[in-house]
């Protein structure tokens, strides 16, 4: 029965557990995969946000504090992204597996599995699920409506049969998750793990800063917001005064936020308007949004970063499942992740001894 | 492994399948009733929306279609609701359980436990499964925010551990199911059962005429919304060119639709204002809301009816879960049952057999 647990998940990305750790921008930091990977999950490296040099010492950090396999994460329109995606290749000895939003094309899917790195987009449409399968990722981990950030409207408990029901490639389960009773439940749809983003974050070894998680314990799940206003695209965040004054704001007061936001990443990165708004687009993942949604995105990394980084919870915003609204306690990684096996194991007692 | 499915729900409700469904009005009628409960499911009747004469006479015409035990959904407030209970009570040789949302008091429980009759009212929110399980339910039903009609924000991924773990008494899960594998999980979490509304719905035995099911079928999961403009609630709707047109109304606009459906309710029943407006009032299901949103509610039933009775789906509304969006076909009750019995069985001999 125990054997349930040990999925095609485990078996392709050699973690000891089917469980993920998602790559959260500033969050998923060496400490947090470095902890999440030992304690036997699988843990990605948030590089969507670094500098290829970034990255470059990043990874290496990785591979210090581990010798386990673990993942990097990034997106096609991140400055860099080339010199990125061969930092991945170099270092496939360990890194096992790379995800992303919206990313790659089959060429580049093709060089990954040549170099025997799975990809695992993550989707929150079937649609998305379908495109990707046809592209030839190995996997598609699926977020559910509850998940954290942007996120879509369809809850797990919907999306995930009809995205099982639509692949053939082996599915992981997102958003919702926190425990092994949950675990059991994803294998019950037919899912080969689950992957974790709030209750990673929620770790001694995330490098969140301790005032962001006491905001974040806080919060229950009445204080869980989904905002279109921070960059027109729904996501879910904490409520906190900062948001309420956000979701109140009008049109201006967005582009006043945008303008701000962008004369002081100008101060600090020397860049011109036209840099701005190229990277301001670039952001966002595709390059076809309206100047003034691109800019508002272009403003999200600071205002997540004042939170996640340094710990300014009044001038920051904390992206959250709707999850975190149960998480009331900061284990470490391995406490997480032997809790969660131990539970599944009960769980499948309990369904099997019957 | 089996043995799974045979929970204390099974047990004590003395159906065949853990599996509940649920009342909702014109829709929950004697056909469906008997359809689900000969199926092996347990039933209940939609009396919310009956006067006690209705309910009577449906009360006998399930019982004339099956021996099967059968449940009974009202709520406190309505017109007559003395008369029901005692209907209820009369019945208690077939009558095995009642639901409710805001409903009974303890010592109402404490007469429905006496006459061996049980109490599982559907609670949508933490604090309101502590509030029953203290008032002397025996289970209670908990609906994710993916369920449909009046709904709150929590997933079922996230408020099922939430209620779970707060209440002793055992727990139904609601909100999302359709399938075995729905099952499974909802069993891998620690409920005894799954409750399904949408999913009856859409069967041969359903009242509902074909021209609304066609029309549910039809609607994907991105043709499903939640809006507040109906009666001031959440609720969760098939998004059709009538729901757009309300969704977009103004206040002034939903006063006009309150007042028309007061005046057509009046005509229909002869009623004085003072009269409809107290009826409004009840039918909030509490007696403290503002009169706006009270007679807004009073309206509510004749646009549901307009599409589930009359199937005149261009001036109805018409409730869905989420899994609304992924239901695709029309089976028998008997059919529904035993797939999903014939799926959760294979889910457990995978999650079992290794």
């Amino acid at each position: 029965m125990s054997g349930a647990l040990h999925t095609v998940l485990v078996e392709r990305l050699g973690c000891r557990a089917p469980i993920i750790q998602t790559a959260m921008g500033w969050v998923a930091e060496p400490s947090l995969v470095i902890g999440s990977s030992n304690a036997g999950a699988f843990g990605f490296l948030g590089a969507a946000v670094m500098t290829p040099d970034e990255c470059r010492e990043k990874i290496l950090a990785v591979r210090r504090g581990t010798d386990r396999p673990f993942g990097v994460n990034f997106h096609s329109f991140q400055p860099g992204a080339d010199q990125i995606v061969e930092l991945i290749l170099a270092n496939r000895d360990q890194v096992r597996a790379v995800s992303f939003g919206r990313g790659p094309n089959a060429k580049m899917i093709g060089r990954f599995r040549d170099a025997g790195i799975l990809c695992i987009p993550t989707v929150g449409a079937v649609k998305h699920a379908k495109k990707m399968e046809e592209l030839g990722v190995d996997m598609v981990s699926v977020q559910g409506g509850e998940g954290g950030g942007h996120t879509g409207s369809v809850p797990t408990t919907v999306l995930l049969p009809q995205v099982l029901d639509t692949v053939k490639v082996p599915v992981i389960a997102s958003g919702g998750f926190a425990d092994g009773r949950g675990l059991v439940a994803a294998l019950a749809y037919g899912a080969v793990g689950i992957a974790m983003g709030t209750r990673f974050l929620l770790t001694r070894e995330s490098p969140v800063p301790d005032s962001a998680k006491a905001a974040y314990l806080k919060a229950g799940t009445d204080q869980i917001i989904v905002t279109t206003k921070l960059d027109g695209i729904p996501q879910r965040m904490i409520r906190t005064r900062l948001m309420d004054r956000i979701e109140k704001s009008g049109s201006l007061a967005m582009w006043l936020r945008a303008f701000e936001a962008g004369a002081a990443m100008k101060r600090q990165t020397g860049a011109s308007w036209l840099h701005f708004i190229k990277a301001a687009r670039g952001m966002t993942g595709h390059g076809d949004v309206p100047l003034k949604q691109a800019m508002m995105a272009a403003t999200m990394p600071m205002l997540i970063q004042k939170a996640v980084v340094d710990g300014d919870i009044e001038n920051g915003v904390m992206a959250t499942g709707v999850v975190g609204g149960r998480i009331s306690e900061i284990p470490t990684c391995q406490e997480l992740v032997d809790r969660i096996m131990a539970e599944a194991h009960g769980r499948l007692s309990a369904l099997c001894a019957s």
